[in-house]
This record gives structure tokens, sequence and C-alpha cells, in this order.
């Protein structure tokens, strides 16, 4: 195998799949990339078995052949080298020769064979949306996963098409988080569980920049994310979701709008005293115009006053102050609705016009 | 006690004496910061006995007292307030009431007379240096401080005054970092030891900025810094520093001039072969105009070369890495000079002209 390529052609591709790289395993070569050299194509490949991701790259390529080599060396080796032309020569005894301007590494490396392909997935019929769109409706859901795996369908996230939407769906237990987007042309209906890792990763790959596109392929096991020049594997979680749009309910006896950063910043406050003690929750008190947080725990008192416009009934509530500062910090509306039926029902946040995102969080019980 | 303070004034004054506030203690008052309103003044005060910072803060002054806060709510109170003026109180129970636009905390404090206060220092006969001099100075050798306590005097620096040139060394046992600048004015002869930990929270709080300067106090006992609107007070380390300046050997058998940054790039990369094992050094060969650095380690190989400018005799050496990046580093000139007498006795760096930095670095031996 002899290939050349750029040095930052090499890194990119390197930091790409080093997402799929497992950092601890007792399997020595699935902390390998594995770097696969055809006629015409560069490929590096990362794949932990649950999530994989390749990478092509543009390559000088002078004769084929393929290598698993260690990430953590490899990827610290490439980082450091000058801004030149890399080379890239294997022999028959697996070892890597790299050279780039006046630098040599000769360093070991394992048979292609060990290394575990990804599946293979036919392509057909993708689902098109803008890689920033979705980029945002994984940052603005994945926060509410379960972390704990007691029940481990939660610690991904529904997407699921319907009636032409796509919606992004995280549940942990005490609070729900949808984001929905109309797609802009007709597909099937879809309903698939995606492990909130390989989302973590995706969303860190996906670029902010309005015009690209991913195209994501389902199967029964599988979804595959093709994007820029890279591709992404990962398998499904298995399981029932929790039917989640039963428990949103349209219904309110008290309805608030309020400016976003203010009340997340007298949350953020009011989370300082409260934090403590997971018993002492921050109190919402809804009086004609004014909504006032507060908590009392041993650190002290915090007290905070907000402008609001109310429909409905008066009003005390309390909450965990993490799931509400969470949600208010993704969302991008300056005013906000919040809506409320009792001070044991859920309180839900949601977009006015067009239920572009809903969030849906318990209250805790006020003694 | 009651000052009025804007937000920004109030956070800048509690993140410097934060500085000095200890995080694992068990005596409760270290934890605290200590506020103290005078007729005229409104200070800040932080110590953990080894260190004490004291911040100047302008304020309105309504009402004088004193009180210790526990510093870690106090700041984060203090951080998330918004940017406002800030009402600060506190009554007969040592319970302090801060308000800030719609936002009240009450939070317990503790009384002032529990506060262990700054040793007091008679401030006469300064030295008077520029900050970003002193940052520089202090940057540019705090790294090579023994982290060890095994002799606590090599844990702080050595601040010299000689011959009107102020000399800041540090020694851990494998190495030796000088740096020396020449005085403006006329000042008496001085050698103290500054702890480590004092002088990385000034490098801190100093100015980059040209102009500014700094004042400092030297006692038997402790040293003051006063500079922008902050006194730090340290104490010294006390105990015999190694006479430094009678290793640097003026002799060579080998002298090479090398551009800073191709070598400084090639020992990373070098490093990255040999750092997994102690025994592995980088290797030296200087042969004409090359110089060759490599490393052969389980990891694999690494050959750099690098064009030099040598005078004197061919030479094979070793060193650990590291002592050479972390010099190598912190020089700003572009072209360096190392000289060497042989393999089996120190690399000195310094500077050619001014002799304003010296570095000195003992070799590993080879097999």
């Amino acid at each position: 195998m002899h290939v050349i390529c750029q040095k930052d052609e090499l890194l990119t591709g390197v930091n790409t799949v080093l997402k799929a790289v497992s950092t601890r395993t007792t399997l020595p070569i699935l902390q390998c990339i594995l770097l696969d050299v055809y006629e015409d194509e560069f490929k590096l490949i990362g794949n932990d078995l649950e999530l994989g991701i390749e990478s092509n790259l543009k390559a000088t390529i002078i004769k084929p052949g393929s290598i698993a080599i260690d990430a953590r060396i490899f990827s610290e080796i490439v980082k450091k080298l000058p801004n030149s032309e890399v080379h890239i020569k294997v022999d028959e005894h697996q070892l890597m020769n790299i050279t780039c301007e006046k630098s040599e590494f000769n360093i070991p490396g394992q048979s292609s064979n060990e290394f575990i392909q990804l599946p293979q997935i036919t392509k057909k019929n993708p689902l098109v949306i803008k890689q920033s769109i979705l980029k945002e409706m994984i940052h603005q859901t994945i926060f509410s996963i379960a972390i704990e795996e007691i029940r481990p369908i939660l610690t991904g996230e529904l997407f699921e098409i319907k009636n032409n939407n796509l919606n992004i769906v995280s549940v942990d237990g005490y609070r729900v988080s949808i984001r929905q987007k109309e797609l802009a042309k007709q597909f099937e209906d879809i309903t698939v569980i995606i492990p909130g890792k390989t989302l973590a990763e995706i969303q860190k790959i996906l670029d902010s920049d309005e015009e690209n596109e991913v195209a994501i392929y389902f199967t029964d096991k599988h979804v595959l994310f093709e994007m820029n020049s890279s591709i992404i594997v990962s398998r499904l979680l298995e399981g029932d979701f929790p039917k989640y749009d039963q428990i949103f309910s349209t219904d309110y006896e008290t309805l608030i709008k309020v400016d976003r950063k203010s009340i997340l910043s007298s949350i953020e406050r009011a989370a300082l005293i409260a934090r403590e003690s997971k018993k002492s929750p921050v109190k919402f008190q809804i009086e004609n115009s004014l909504l006032t947080i507060s908590s009392n725990t041993d650190l002290g008192k915090v007290h905070e006053e907000i402008d609001i416009k109310k429909e409905g009934n008066e009003l005390e509530i309390a909450f965990n102050p993490k799931y509400l500062i969470d949600a208010l910090r993704v969302i991008e509306d300056n005013e906000i609705q919040l809506i409320f039926t009792s001070s044991l029902n859920p309180c839900i946040i949601k977009d006015p016009i067009k239920e572009s995102y809903k969030y849906l969080i318990l209250p805790i019980r006020l003694n």
C-alpha cells in the first residue's frame, strides 16, 4: 500500500472517524482505524460495533492495500506532522511508514482482516434534509435522553416520520422534548430509535452551513447518514418507545407569555440556592402580571420577579430547575409560552404558532 | 453594613480574591471571602494562610460594616446577577441581603471576627517593574519548579536582586530555568523564595498591558505585590536555594544554532514515540549541518532531520523530551543557541546576546 495525501485532509478524516473508535475496550482491534486504499479511493473507517464512520479522502494512490492502525498514536502523529504532503506506505509485515518533509515514522499495524467491517446497507430511497436543520433538531432534544440504562430504549431518540413530518423525540421519565419539521417531499412513515451516542457524534460532524444536505437511509436494524465525504452507520435500539403524544393536553387553566432570557436567568439564579438538595425545588407563583420564582434551603433564600402576560387562573407550582433550564437554553424564540393545568400536572412549553417544538416537564409536589 | 456596587466591578473583585480562597480545608472560615466596608472604602479579602489577596472596589458606601461569606455561593450569585447596581446589606444576625433589579438573595454569613486578617506589612522602598515584564518572567520559568515536596524549597522560585539585575530562577533537580532583567533604578541586593502557587496566581492577575506597573515589597517572612486595585501577600519559603550559577559553564565543545519552531515541532513528534516509557529518551545526533532526532520504542520509530549551524565537535546525546519542549515553548526568539560539552553534561539553551534567559537540562545516559 502507498498513498499520498495532504496533512489537513488526512487530519480532518482521522478526527471524523475517531468518533467511532472505542477508547475503552478489551478488543484491541476496536481501538484501530482502518486505512483502505483502492485503485481510485482512500477510505478511513472507525467502528465500535454500535457506531461506524467512514471518511473518503482526496489522495494520490500509488498502490492499493489496507491496514488497521492504533487510532490514538496514528491520530497524534498526523496532528503533529508539518502542513505538507504525507506519504503512507505499508510493507508485507504490516509496518506502516509515514513520511512528511524531513519527518519519518515507522509504526506496527495489524492486518485489515482483523478489522470488523461496517454493516452493508443498500442505499435506496433516502430522506434528504439540510444538515443545519438536523443539527439544530438534535441539539434541541438530545439533552433529555435518559442517562441510566434502566430502560435502554430511553437512552436513544425517536426518529418518526408521520403525516409528512419528521419528529425527533426524547423522554427520560421526568420530561419530554419534541422537535418537528415538515418535510419538503412526501416520505413513507417510519419509526426508529437511534442511540444517543450516535446522535451526539453526528451532531458534531453535521455542518452548520445553510445549504449542505444529509441523506438518511433506514433499514430494520440500522440507520445510515451520508454527508460531505462521510458515511455514518449506527445500529438502532430495539423496543417500544413511550406513546409521547397522548400526554400533551391542549387544554389549559393557566397560560403565560414571558421573555425567555429573563425567565432563564431567574431560574438559573434560583438554582444556585435550590440545587444542593434535590428535595428543594424552585417554586413558581403566578399572579396577575407577575411570576415570582423562589427557593429556600440551608444555603439561603432567593426571590425573583418577572413580568408576564397571563391568561387563566393563578397558580403555585414547583420544579427541578435543571429541567426548565435545559429546555429554555435551547429554544431560540425571544418570547415563549408556558401552559399549566394544575400544580400536579406537567408544564408545557411550546412554539405557539408552528408547534415546531414542544417541551413537557413534570412538576415536583409542594409540601 | 450597606454598600452599592456595579455588578461588573464586584465580579472582577470577587474573581481576583477567589484565587486565595481554600477549596479544600477543614477550617470553614478559609472558604470565605471577607467583605470590609469602611467610611470610604470597600475591600474584598481572601486568605488561605499561605496566600492572601485584597481587592479595592469602587462603591457607594451607605453604612460601614463587615462580614465573612462563603466564597463559592457568593461568587456564583454575583456571576449570575443582572448587569446592574448591586445592593449588599448585612443585618445584626450576619444575614446578607443581596438585591439587583428584581432579584433578591438572603444568605447567612459569619462574623468578620472569625476571619484571619492578612499579615500587616509596612510598605516602604518597593521594587517597581512593569506588570507585563514580571508576567513574562514568571511564565518563562515557573514550569520547572518541583512538583513533589521532597525538597519544599524547590516548589518555589528564587527572586534574587544582585548587581542591579532581577533574576527569577527555578530548579527541579533535572533542569534549571533563569530569567534575568536589568533594573531601571538602583536596588539593594535581595534573595527570597516565593511559593510556586503564589506566582501562578499572580501571573493570572498581572496585566499584559505594556505600561502598568507592579510594586513589590519584601520583608523577612513575606512578599507583597501591589497592582491595579489589588494587594497580594504571600509567605516566603524558608531554606537555602541551590547555588544555580556555578553549574552554568561558559566553555563548550559543541554549539548549534537552530530555528526554534522547527526543533520544537520535531521534538514534539519524537515525544509521541518516546513518552510511553521514561527509559526511552529522544536521541540527538549532531553532525555537520544536520541535527537528527530519533526515538525507538514499542510504539514504533521516529526519525527527524533539522538543518543547523554547528560550531565545534560532533555529538550524540539523549534527553527526556518534555524538559526540552517546556523550555522551547516559552522562549520567544526565532533562532536559538544550544551549547553542549559532552553526552553526560547538561545542554544549555541561552540568549546569545543579553543572557536574558538561560535553561539548563540534564541529559539521559545512553545505553
